[in-house]
């Protein structure tokens, strides 16, 4: 491998690096200069660059001197927009947007990694490519884009990193099978008929529809689904009605759907178009549901998930590496994984020490800047070992 | 009018009658002694009869000496399926079966009443019917038949009296408009599919559907139905399911609505439909309404009504006579009141010091044998006036 | 009586003093020169005049020669915050501020009635007073203090009328008992606790234990209200949460309950107050009402409603006099049917071709002027009766 | 080890055990017979013996040479009360008793394995225990018991393993952490107020209140519980009222909770006991609620599940070794592991060719009698493994 001094300084850069991109925000679909930076520095250390891939995406790629198989790392660049409430000196100088996740350090960290193996062509059977994936902040998400353009084509395996706070440094998890959920949004309206308080039988009370809709709801999860399978259908707001006297023409609500696997999430999604519409005619109302499909859940490779404990008890030690409960985030490298085997990791980067301790997309999110260090021998290790395989 | 002796000799044939059919009860549409004794009575009053009127009904004629209007009076035959617990000597003498509703009442005061106006033809201007019709405890009800067999052929108005024990002896009581309810019943199976009770997800949970039913069932009366217009509906029964551990496959309920206009209690079964089906729809249940209409409701004519209050004043005094208030159980007089205008009558038959004291249809039901008197002066005054009018 | 040319004149005065009103409004509780015109008006006429009763308040008194009963008839003053969008040369002149209930021609037929028996001194056994109140149409209504003042004292009976649009001009209606409903409104906040859309489990979702109150306050006019006493629950607005993925901290409702009699009412009062704190406590919510009772049911005593009906029916003619409907609007008017018996009535007002042909409180709302006579007239002839009587 | 005829008389033996108990099956807390032919068996084979431990409980003592843990292996030795309807000459000879979920196989494997050890000492460091168990099937289960009479003393590991024949033969699966439910039952009644069916002013409708109820309780699992947790509510019967025109008195309920973690499960418990009594509340309905404890969650120890899956790997082959999901029945081996390390363990079973196709419980319940010997040697592995750790 390398030794200690280059590690240090890769550290020196990686900061350097990062801090750049946290003073320079770009918010989702919009990161043309962070697709710039990365791709200039990938041409510096030797890579093979593809710009404008499925928008802002870049890809770079070093071939080792062997053959080989095609390992891909991804790192997603785009920042969220919020207001940096942060005291430092690499805070945001954009107004309104802010480095809330940490895509700054995953950047970083995949520009670390490439610098490494641009220096260490000799490890290398195959080809590696470092994929740096747009808009993982918004639907319909940066994965799409890249992957329509072709960016999986020939690649065998995929791993991607996320910092994380929630988790101390030092440590790492991940999780075979579903490890994030599936995230998918629904609009629903129940047009009534309003009318005067005093007289319900010339109106159609789009409140008590909606109500009763409410609590049809509930059964989605108590009932339709498979208890084995984590599911959850919220429904966040409902508004009804203008005045206390007059019965409520329109009732609106909006809410959410977490799941981890592909036949409940279609299963969930059906029932609550049936019960949406049974419910309102059971009333005589009109209704309406605008549901929004959100990336599918994150489902880890068996393979991958044990080299990950594998390659993770070396680089962090064994009580390091943790089994990962499932997270009801939604990740949009869930769509690589729906066509190559990979995993995706969590590396800790809690520090109380360092102020790290707001939870992601909070104003004063921050990370503890030695995880990027971990995630760049993290990937080393996964690489390495899949092409020693 | 007639002396005071001609009344009290009524009074004792009245009872007599009255008490030969109670000892001899017979249930609905099985009336065939009542009907002969009833016809064979009227006959040696001279009346002239006609026999098997829808079934076991009869209906003797008086012709007054002067020309004039057709002039109905109503009385129900039939006794109840129930075992008469009474100590009295004239105790039912059938087992299972008992005049529990006063209808043998009803039988004698109409019988005197035909006994009177055959003594007083002169007061006749036109002619008096009596009608006495079978089967009015039991759905379709006797009304039906009757009406089809043209019994109201040039009738020109109806009047009918029950006897009340809720009313002391010596009160008469009425209302215009909407007296006694309809009643309609529903039977409902929701089918879903059963399984295991730890496994919700193969099955259609035929209880949740159902309790889901009972819930929506409520907005019936809370928001379809006019405030103003009084309406019932009770879910009487409901089963479902076998074991604790076993999701239920079927569940079953029974139910009953009660409303006192046609507008409304259509509404009412338009509902039930809608919100059965689409409820059983939104958990893709199957379901099944059996819903039987009962008798309408009785409305009573504006001006007979007037007549009511005018004639009962006469006979009972003034501060005995009384507004009913709308009443829930169902009367088959119902049909009559939708063909030609008339009146439907309670007269106070209760008394606490000769034990009448229990509801109608109540094992030990008895009556004021006096009230007998007073109804049939109520039935002559309101003739008399009907047909000076 | 008096002759045609007076009637006109009368005419002429009503509508010119209406229009200055009209184009004057002042709002409830704020009735200042709305009662100087009206007190001055009254002294001009000769009554004995009583200022600022129970606030803007004034009563006229005009005794008769014989000595008799104390007949009160009562107008009410005030107008209503609405912009008025009339296009008429007496539209209001003050923004934001107009007569759109009638009560400006409330006060000129009460002045008109004043003047007639102002001349005709000789009709009077006893003394007739003429309440002006103000503030009918806010919460707490100016009834309550000018009754708390002293207004009633002395006075045998009570009438009052309201100029009514749904009604064509030259017809009458009232109801004995029951006419106007009793309204009284509810704010209710479910406290619950705020979360992760994707972790019920650390929150309490006010939503849904919103829903659940709804659909358990269904059951108040369903189950808990007698089916032949008229009431109405709405719950006319709901407003829980702010984002779709976020569970709802809070859940807030409005809503009015309608009732006829005090027994309703307060039952239904202490039924929402239950379950809300039960469905709360079921869910482990906070719960709040703020239960607000407006005025009490307007309940027309017996005996004065039937002088209604035939005074009524010499004044209008026996077609045009109509049993009212029970109405949902509530009437400070109660107050005074509390105290002394009396009745309200309603005369007809609107006339399509007058273009008075919106409801009430519409900001197009006027009314056909020539109804004011006939309320004149109705007042005259029901204080008259009942002298008489 | 030991030679392959040896395994073919010992497969012999098993058979013959496994049939002798087959036909002389007894149920739950009277296993008498089958205890002291498990005890005389021991014995033979040379085995310390203690009888009547915990009822009818067994534990046969071999030790090894050499010092070192103890080892407890368990078998569980009740029939259940089911009719037998294969068709086998080993079916039940005692009416209305069965060996429908194998624990007559159990006897045999843990006697096939004391009977191994008995002849190879020399491979035991420490000793074994090998625990009969009376009473799995029904609750308070008979691990309670054997454990409060000292049954664990001085005990370091125990595994446990059961039959399975959704797994086909060959096969092996557990898991780690939650493997099996905990059931718990409960038992409702609302106690409303009955009645008329058209007069619901005067009752407490306890099916509405019951109705209202069930929809509430669907909030426990979609609400309350982390949906991480699998957790289920079944509502498996509900009863109320008699007839379609009678407001019910009263409504009953059954029902059962499954839950994976004690944290869940006291949660839900405490849920439901909250919604009860504040739903009867809201209708002003009495409530009782009977909510039986059933054996807690099976959760196996991380390290055993490990040495499971080496273990396994040896003795099925890596093909045949499966992660098991969640199971929904429970099992009173929850109890042991609750006090000590351990991993409970399914063999596969099932066999289309030899009619090992119906669910355990089933009338025709039968396994594959080749996976005697698979487990037989799962138990020699683990052991072994153990004390060689």
């Amino acid at each position: 491998m390398t030794n200690n001094i280059w590690w240090d300084d890769l550290q020196i850069h990686m900061v350097e690096w990062r801090r750049h991109l946290h003073r320079n925000p770009e918010v989702s679909f919009h990161e043309e200069k962070t697709s710039s930076f990365v791709a200039d520095m990938l041409e510096s250390f030797g890579a093979e660059v593809k710009r404008h891939v499925g928008g802002h995406g870049v890809i770079g790629t070093i071939r080792g001197d062997k053959p080989g198989p095609v390992v891909m790392l991804r790192a997603d660049m785009d920042a969220l927009p919020i207001q940096d409430e942060k005291d430092v000196e690499y805070a945001s100088q954009k107004a309104g947007a802010m480095h809330a996740c940490g895509h700054d350090g995953h950047v970083s960290i995949l520009l670390g990694t490439a610098l490494y193996f641009s220096k260490h062509k000799a490890d290398i059977q195959g080809e590696i490519r470092f994929l740096f994936q747009p808009a993982e902040e918004l639907l319909p998400g940066g994965a799409v884009k890249v992957i329509s353009d072709g960016a999986l084509d020939g690649v065998d395996v995929i791993y991607g990193i996320h910092l994380w706070t929630p988790l101390p440094v030092g440590v790492a998890a991940s999780k075979e099978g579903p490890l994030m959920a599936a995230a998918d949004d629904f609009y629903i309206e129940i047009k009534g008929k309003g009318g005067h308080g005093g007289m319900p039988q010339s109106t159609i009370d789009s409140l008590v529809a909606g109500s009763a809709l409410v609590m049809q709801l509930q059964t989605v999860v108590s009932r339709s689904v498979d208890p084995l399978r984590p599911a959850v259908l919220t429904i966040g707001t409902m508004q009804a009605g203008s005045a206390q006297n007059v019965i409520a023409e329109s009732c609106k609500m909006s809410g959410t759907v977490r799941t981890f696997d592909e036949e409940t999430r279609a299963e969930m999604k059906e029932r609550v178009h049936t019960i949406v519409s049974q419910t309102g005619g059971a009333y005589g109302a009109q209704t309406d549901v605008n549901y929004i499909m959100g990336y599918p859940p994150v489902v880890n490779d068996e393979r991958e998930t044990a080299r990950f404990f594998r390659s993770a008890v070396q680089v962090f030690g064994e009580e390091q590496v943790q089994t990962s409960p499932m997270l009801m985030p939604a990740e949009d490298f869930a769509y690589y994984l729906q066509k190559v085997p990979g995993c995706f990791m969590f590396v800790g980067a809690g520090n109380p020490d360092k102020g790290a301790i707001y939870p992601h997309h909070h104003p004063k999110f921050d990370f503890d800047e030695d995880a990027m260090q971990h995630a760049v021998k993290l990937f080393i290790a996964m690489a390495t070992d899949y092409m020693a395989d």
